[in-house]
């Protein structure tokens, strides 16, 4: 199969219009992605994007059309899709941009996702399903080794892979009977007032699901009142956990975490700069028995490694789009796996909710086997802009049937919030 | 002082004709600035620049564009530019996409060395004597001290500083006498034959530097005879750099290294991944008494901060336009003097000599006070593009005298290797 073009639109919702997705460091997001199709000479095509939360998101498109001259006019293996994402990494000169890490780690996450949407439309299956149903050595082939052989070498990770084997027929059937458990960060957001996030809290409770989250981090005292509100909204077994996006230093984070402590966080997530792994592991210490967690905006496979390496975490929460793609990601579930850390998936955004169920899914079915501790995080934005959207019933998402990483936009989505001319950007 | 515009070109030289610049990771590189000229309505203008090596230097100069709404129209104040950077550093939407890495910093670094030499321009100072005739609290105020203070606090640097001052003169007239210490990787390229390597040895000792660096990492058999040819030319007294551009996996860089033992290397550089701290620190265990060195992509100071509080490195090699331009680099150079790392500054490339000199000799004067171990890093090229390029005598770096920042590329030149329509991509 050869690639014939690449289309890449740039889709931007406006989501700062009512303060959906508001947080201590981002007051005003746009919810954005950086889209492409890749187009086949077989007339079969991927979608994938990156998330953005708006300026800035024709840099990632405009990285997307640099990586076409290694991708249009040559064939794709999608029995070595591995060897695709490492010749997007590997080009010196726009690795030179990272390396591998943002902008151009972003768009090579739309390409590589793209390109498993791709093969699982062609093989007519979900993603999550073809991951699962890979050999041990299919999934080894996928990862970039580079750098992680010090924590984790191909051939642990291909007993390991075996060793999971066991018992993938049951937790196959509790799957598609039961789903996946998430939590929801619905309720939580820095910009709602006190009453909707009461309300909120409630119908989350309501709707069954077991664990919520607060932004915390903009004022300590508003964040001891909401956190109060929470937990009487909630009662004593929902979880709460609360996620302050990166506001604070070493030393304020355990301070502040400590002062919400009375009302029992579940885990304290980005409580620091995401590439500070000596910085997580200090707070983990002095939070105890708060957990750590962090992963939305953590660059690569590397960052990964160490914050496993350093037992600066609890909690890992993988992104579908920040590191690049499905392949990075299978390379952070061996790891996690490897070190016992339960993989927690960062969604929300546009479409996070749609592409990261198929990662969950995979670590469930052949890498750790377990669900003990592990949510997808669910935010109820946006999913009415794709024709496969995510599914939600009782707390827990349902495994998606129709084929490829429902990472599709409806067309007319698309063309509505195109950027800058799309009918919502010009009135 | 308003901002009035903001003139973006991009910048490319064809330097892989030739392979100069080639190492064991880019063997292609053509040496590129995403170059701004910061106009205000004084008439007074400043020039910065990133340097990347090629494809994607579009995304850089898209980048510089993607700052103008928070740059054209505004009030400069240039006894403040710590607030100019860190308007920058702190837009949620555009930190989306780093943050503070990769392509959006490496955006900012071109336009706060613009504002920096403009700063030096208005003063009529070049930067190293601009930077270095400031208070200590105006040094402080310079730096973002967001994620730093578990290593180092504001009143820390101001003692630091204060400490500098003794010798200040001493040390001025001593850096105006015979400049600043430099060392060449002219002869080491890894694309050069045994015989330019050998004569281009013997040539740096004729010109008077201590220390070469040689380009390793491709072989190993290539590169014990490189060292051995090299360590025969130069003799035994003259230092000899290693640097594999990333090349390795942990445990492969401590056995390349000892391999290489005999002949002596003085550091090795970037032996892995410029993110993995944890790395760094294992493999500098393991290679004593070669140094470890890095830091021409190390994302920013969060990064450098880990790297000096796990003792990963020997050597700290900042980059003008890795990190977010001078005042980045100024929280740098004081987490240095901290930990009593020596900064032995990247430079290279397109302009990184030029820039690299001002806060060597900045850091010189002002923060570590000594020259101790510590060389900047000299390559004989493209320097014919500037207009105050460096000058280099008996293997040391002059102090600059013109106002600014040595930042300008002249306007022929600009023209003439503008990508892709000047006259030297069009042939």
């Amino acid at each position: 199969m050869k690639i014939s073009a690449l289309d890449v639109h740039d889709v931007r919702f406006p989501t700062s219009r009512r303060l959906d997705g508001s947080d201590a460091m981002n007051p005003d997001p746009d919810y954005s992605a950086a889209y492409v199709v890749l187009r086949t000479d077989s007339g079969a095509e991927g979608h994938g994007f990156c998330f953005t939360i708006g300026r800035g998101n024709e840099l990632c498109t405009a990285a997307i059309e640099a990586y076409a001259p290694l991708v249009v006019g040559q064939d794709l293996d999608l029995a070595d899709l591995g060897e695709f994402a490492r010749r997007l990494a590997h080009d010196s000169q726009l690795r030179w941009l990272g390396p591998e890490k943002g902008v151009v780690h972003m768009a090579a996450a739309a390409l590589v996702n793209a390109a498993f949407d791709l093969a699982g439309r062609v093989a007519g299956v979900p993603v999550w399903r073809l991951l699962s149903d890979m050999t041990p050595d299919q999934v080894v082939d996928l990862a970039d080794w580079r750098y992680l052989t010090d924590a984790l070498t191909p051939d642990e990770a291909r007993d390991l892979l075996t060793a999971a084997r066991g018992g993938r027929a049951e937790r196959e059937a509790a799957l598609l009977a039961t789903g996946y458990p998430a939590y929801t960060t619905t309720p939580g957001w820095l910009g709602y007032t006190d009453d909707k996030l009461t309300r909120l809290s409630l119908e989350a409770v309501a709707d069954g699901f077991t664990q919520i989250k607060l932004k915390v981090g903009g004022d300590l005292d508003d964040d001891i009142r909401r956190m109060r509100l929470a937990r009487e909204a909630v009662g004593p077994d929902v979880r709460i956990a609360v996620d302050a996006n990166q506001r604070w230093d070493v030393t304020q984070a355990i301070e502040w975490v400590r002062a919400l402590q009375p009302y029992e966080p579940w885990w304290i997530e980005e409580p620091t700069s995401p590439d500070d792994v000596l910085g997580h592991a200090a707070i983990r210490a002095g939070v105890r028995p708060v957990r750590v967690a962090t992963g939305e905006h953590v660059a690569n496979r590397v960052v990964f490694k160490q914050l496993l390496q350093a037992e600066a975490i609890d909690v890992l929460q993988l992104d579908a789009c920040r590191v690049a793609g499905v392949t990075e990601n299978v390379a952070i579930l061996l790891l996690a796996a490897k070190y016992g850390v339960p993989v927690c998936p960062h969604a929300g955004g546009v479409g996070l909710c749609e592409l990261v169920q198929h990662l969950a899914m995979f670590d469930y079915l052949a890498v750790s086997g377990s669900t003990e501790d592990r949510v997808i995080e669910y935010v109820d934005h946006l999913h009415e802009h794709f024709t496969d959207p995510v599914r939600i019933a009782a707390g827990r998402y349902l495994a998606p049937t129709a084929p490829g990483m429902s990472a599709e936009i409806r067309p007319e989505s698309r063309a509505e919030y195109a950027y800058p001319d799309g009918p919502v950007w010009r009135s």
